[in-house]
Formats: structure tokens, sequence, C-alpha cells
């Protein structure tokens, strides 16, 4: 459809979605659904709007700065207005979903909104779609979520969508463990995100030539599980290598085809992740398709609440690496076609778009009315 | 899923939707949209938040007391949440969509937050489903979007759903004709929507004996046509009874079986229609499951704008009328099933619920997660 340039009508960052784009995103989205819930997760909606104590609480405290407030005139208190679905799905595990049994599988989709856009991401608001899988802390969730979100993108036809595996806790153990101090830790994660050797190396202390060795080892997943397997790592840093070489595993045993690389240092985004955590990427498409990985429902440390992990997968992205489907059949059908008709033909797969008065040219009117196909003596017509 | 009290965590009026309802409520809406869309009505998502100045100018006017207000610290003005979609897909039709060609077909679904709830609806957020036909004054577009409406209502499992016509431009014509204030027309409105017949007695004047038969009318749409083809009407309401005549005959001729309704004195809720107008009920549901008809897209007058007609489900009535679906047959793997056996399964229908750990009686964990079938030496076996 055309579309005229009157669009500053909207604030920056919020849109109209037009045809054919809507219907795709919405054909996208529930097609993940579906594929989430034939996994055994259930799909949960939570409102738009909480009370802000309880949407900014534990995991939701991440968003406090992109989150819009509203006063609710009935409770006379400041409601919030989601910036993202994962932590209210958390709260509903922990609450009214208290007494389900464990593991729990709950999925989701919906939209959130922020305050302002990112360099990577100026829509302040876009449909999140998800899942969450609570009180497993089994490496055969982290697996079953990893291959679930691969999964779920190939089949609404991301092509060799990829994965980063990451586990954003190993650094500040070898960190403690080798008694660097939490300002220089930060320092450090900050030089790490931004694989900044010159810095890792000034600030690193003792720890330094292990993070400089997690740097190069970054990259290809069984090349970074060589060099992994070969470093030296404080004891307390030992579970972590053992979970991601037990993932891997899993992995490679479900999908021995699936693009999987290993970053051993990168922090940023996962600041409320407390094990193995991932990002997807689809060749050729900027940004992330989607985020996820371990965290408690609980705040308060690694014993707080239920472990979790899950993942979330942001649509205006993923819909960049998804192609079109093709138009629907639009046929014409001449004013005074029967409703009953219209109705066969609509069974057999065509989209009719009704004459509503009579037209002299049947098949000039289909054209204007961005028909295919006209209906005329009984049968349909390719319209020129 | 059971479900604790421990619902106080949410304001009033804002839920938690959870499985199995969130899932109907999904299937629901697609399923609506899948027939709006097999009817040429092409899928638009208007974002949740616009200025306050252009979401409430026009028909959008009608929700100003229900609407949440947001400051845009980029823009710094004042943004409001959407309370009703209708005025935000008009607003398309005569921006970014002024080129497409006439009639322009246009369908939508999403969530709306409104200030407070009512008597009849204490949710203050919903979903919402419509069509809006932009451009066409023809009868058969009145005619087309009712029986959209009653046949989605069907497709998704309402049962006899009844449409409720009216004429909300009628009595004000009738008044002005028999020269009735402005003020006590006002009053009779009031009066006529009560159906307070002593009222109009009292306030009617010349007009009162008219409005009285009016009333009687109302009813069964063949019986109400009857009476209102016997009625003497001012020659400017004869505009209105032609209307209505045309429509009921092309429902007729294409439905018959259609439960319709006439109520030719009815205004509440209809403030800014211009014409045939109509709401939706189903048998032993409460409250509307939908309302619609003509108005014109922009503000000031007959002339304002396009002519347009359209209609909202609102989905919270709706899954009220719509039974159930059988849930998700749900077969439990063991840990370990290999990844091509559990895709197979699913192909063939199944919803599978991963054992993440050995169990050692693998029936028992399989009701446990409320599984009523397992898979055990290649085949699926129920549980009892």
């Amino acid at each position: 459809m055309p579309e005229p340039a009157n669009t500053a009508l909207l604030p920056a960052g919020l849109h109209d979605v037009l045809p054919p784009d809507a219907a795709h995103e919405a054909a996208a989205v529930e097609r993940l659904m579906a594929e989430f819930a034939g996994h055994g997760y259930e799909r949960v909606k939570p409102p738009l709007v909480e009370f802000e104590e309880s949407l900014l609480a534990a995991s939701g405290a991440a968003m406090t700065q992109q989150t819009f407030r509203l006063m609710d005139p009935l409770s006379q208190k400041t409601m919030a207005v989601r910036a993202d679905i994962t932590p209210q799905v958390a709260r509903i595990a922990t609450s009214r979903l208290t007494k389900a049994p464990r593991p729990l599988r709950l999925c989701y989709a919906g939209q959130v909104l922020r305050v302002k856009g990112t360099q990577l991401r100026h829509e302040r608001q876009f449909a999140q779609a998800g899942v969450e899988l609570i009180g497993a802390l089994e490496p055969e969730a982290d697996a079953e979520v990893v291959l679930l979100a691969a999964r779920a993108l190939e089949v609404v036809g991301v092509r060799r969508p990829t994965v980063d595996l990451c586990v954003p806790t190993m650094v500040p153990l070898i960190c403690r463990a080798l008694g660097i101090s939490d300002e220089d830790t930060a320092t450090l994660r900050a030089a790490l995100d931004r694989k900044d050797i010159a810095a890792v190396t000034a600030v690193g202390g003792p720890a330094a030539p292990l993070l400089e060795r997690l740097i190069a080892a970054s990259g290809p997943a069984e090349r970074a599980m060589r060099a992994l397997e070969a470093l030296e790592l404080p004891d307390a840093a030992e579970k972590d290598r053992r979970r991601l070489r037990a993932v891997m595993a899993l992995l490679r045993a479900a999908q021995p085809d699936l693009t999987v690389t290993i970053d051993l240092v990168e922090y940023r985004g996962f600041e409320y992740h407390s094990g193995l955590s991932f990002t997807l990427f689809a060749r050729g498409v900027r940004g992330e398709l989607g985020a996820g990985g371990r965290y408690r429902t609980g705040t308060g440390g690694e014993d707080a609440g239920e472990p979790a992990t899950g993942f979330t997968l942001f649509m205006d992205t993923v819909l960049r690496a998804v192609p079109m489907t093709p138009p629907p059949r639009r046929l014409f059908l001449p004013h005074g076609t029967p409703t009953d008709v219209a109705a066969r033909l609509r069974g057999e797969g065509w989209v009719t778009v009704a004459g509503l008065a009579h037209a002299d040219d049947e098949a000039a009117e289909a054209r204007r009315l961005r028909c295919g196909h006209r209906l005329a003596g009984g049968a349909t017509h390719a319209v020129s």
C-alpha cells in the first residue's frame, strides 16, 4: 500500500505497522507460540501495566530507567508500563502458579513499551515472544531452551540462526578467586565487553593472563571449548566450565549442525543472569534476534527464589530475518454475488473482496482494488 | 492449573491470564482475524501510545475520560495510552493510507487500557478485535460489516449471536423536524435510552406520540420494521428509514436465520455515530460482545472526512460466549529421548514434555507433569 510521508503524527520510536507487515508479524508470533506450545510451554498473558513496586522488583529492576509510570486513580499508587515481559512471567510463576508442578514451562507474547530507543533499536514499542522454564537446574534445561530458540526461529523462516553462548558468572568468579577488588572487577568487565586487551592487561593484575586467554579462546564453539579445556581455572570457576561442557554436549547430540559460538567474557546485557546465557543472531541481520539464559526468580543471591532459564525474541529484529510470505490471492466479487458463493470461494482459499455497488468495468474495478482475479459467469478469471 | 489467592499484587481491573485461558484467547483472536482477512480486510497495528492530541481527536474524543496520559521525555509532549483502537485505524486510513483505493478494508487486534472499569466491564485492560470499512456509503457496506461480525462470532464458537440494530440519528432528526429544543432533545434521548415512557410523554411535546410509538415498535426485526413502515415520519427522518429497510433486506437475503432486533430509540454508546449502528450479544452471556456502526473519519459534521463503518469485538465478553477447546494431548518423554523422536511426535500432534533428569517411576512423573500419555519402548502409553 502507498505510504505518504505524513508520519510525523506519531512520537519518535512509535509506528503504525501497515499491510502486509502487521499480518506478517502476527503470523510469525503465532507460529513461534505454536512451536513453544508443542514443547509443553503453556501461554500466560500478564497485563500491560502493574504496580511499579511489583513490576520493577527482582529482575525487573534492570528496566527501571526504561519504564513509563502512570498514576492509578483507583489505588492512588504508581503503576508502570512493562518494558520487558520476562519479570512478569517470573512473578506469575512465583505467585499465582507457585503450586503448579516443576519444572514449570510458560510462554508469552506481547507488546512492551520503553522510554527511549537505543542505537541498535530505535523502536520504543515492539513485540516480545519467549519462554521461561522455571524450577529446573539441570544442564538439560539450558540445552532445551537454546535448542527451542533456534528451532522456533527456523520454523518462522530464519535461515541458520546463530547461538552465542556465554557464562557471565565466570569472570567474576575468577576475579574473586584471584583477589581482584570489586572495583577493578567492574573495570575489567567493561574492558572485556569491549574486548579491550590493553585495558585488561593494565587492570587485570594476577587475573590478566587468564582473562586474556579467555578473550582469545572466544569464538566458534568447538575451538573455544578446546581452548577452555586447556586452561587452568580457579576451583570456583570450575562449575561454570563443567556446565558449559555439559550443555555443549547436549546441543551437539541434539543438533550437530547448529552454529554455536562461545564468548567467555561477555557480561553486558546479562547483569541479572546467574549462569549460562545466550544471544541469538541471524547472518546478515543487524542486532540480536533474542537473548536468554539462567536467572533466579527472587532477589538477594544464589539461593533466592527458584532457578530458571528462558529466552525472549525481539520481533522487530526477528522479522528482519524472516522472508515475507506471498500475498493472499484476492478475488473480486461483483456486486450481488450470493453469500454462499462467496463463502465457498473463501473455503477454497480465496480472499474475497466484495463490490459494494455495480461496476461497468468489473476487470478495471478488480484491478483498482488490487485483486489478481475476479469472479464472472460463476468462474474465477485472472485480471491482466 | 491451581491459582492461589495471591492476586492482590495487581491493580484492580488488571489480570494475569493463566493457562489455558491465555492460549484460548489468542487462538480466538487469530481465528477472528483470519475470518476478517478472508473478507479482504488487511491487518494494521497502531502503537499502544500516541500523542494525546492525535489519539483523542475526532471519534477518539469519546474516550477522553478513560485515557491514561504519559509524558514523553523525547518530545516533551503528552502522550496517551489508547483506550480504543477504532480512532487509530481511522487515523491510519486518513493519513498514511489516504491514497489507498476505496473502499479501504482494514482490521486490527490489540490491547486497550482504560482508567476505570464500568459496572458491566470490571476489566481495565482487554483485547479488541475489529474491522473498519472506509470510504463506502452504500447500504451494502452496512450489511457487510454486520454479517461479518455475526459470521466471525460464529466461527469462533459463539452460538447464534444476536444483532441489535439501531439508528441513533433518527430521534434527533425527528425532534428537530418537530421543533423540539436541543435541551429537551437531550432530556428525551436519556429518557429513551431508559425506555422511560412517562418522561418521554412529559417532555416530548409534539414529538411524544411518535417517540412513544418508536419505543413500542422496537423489538424483533420483522415486527419492528412493520411498525416503522406504518409510522408517519417527518421527511428528514425518511432517509434513516430507507437505510434501515435496505440493510434489513440485504441481511435477510444473505442470512435469513440471523437473529436481528431493532431498537429505534437507543442512543447511549453511539454518540459519535452518524448512521446505522449495532450491538452484538449472545444468548446467556452478560454484556455486549461487540458494537459498531457508521461514523465519519473527520470532525465537524455530516461531510467531515470520509464515510466509514465497522465494529469492535470485546474479547473479554466474547470469550465468555466461546466454549473452551479441549486441552492439548501432553506426552511425557523420558530423559534422553532423542530430538528427532520428539520432533516426529510433535509432528503427529503431540505436545511433548521432556523429562530433564532420570525418573524412577516414569508413569508417576508423567502424571505429576499433567501428561495423559508417556513414551516408553518407542510407543505412547496412556497414563492411568
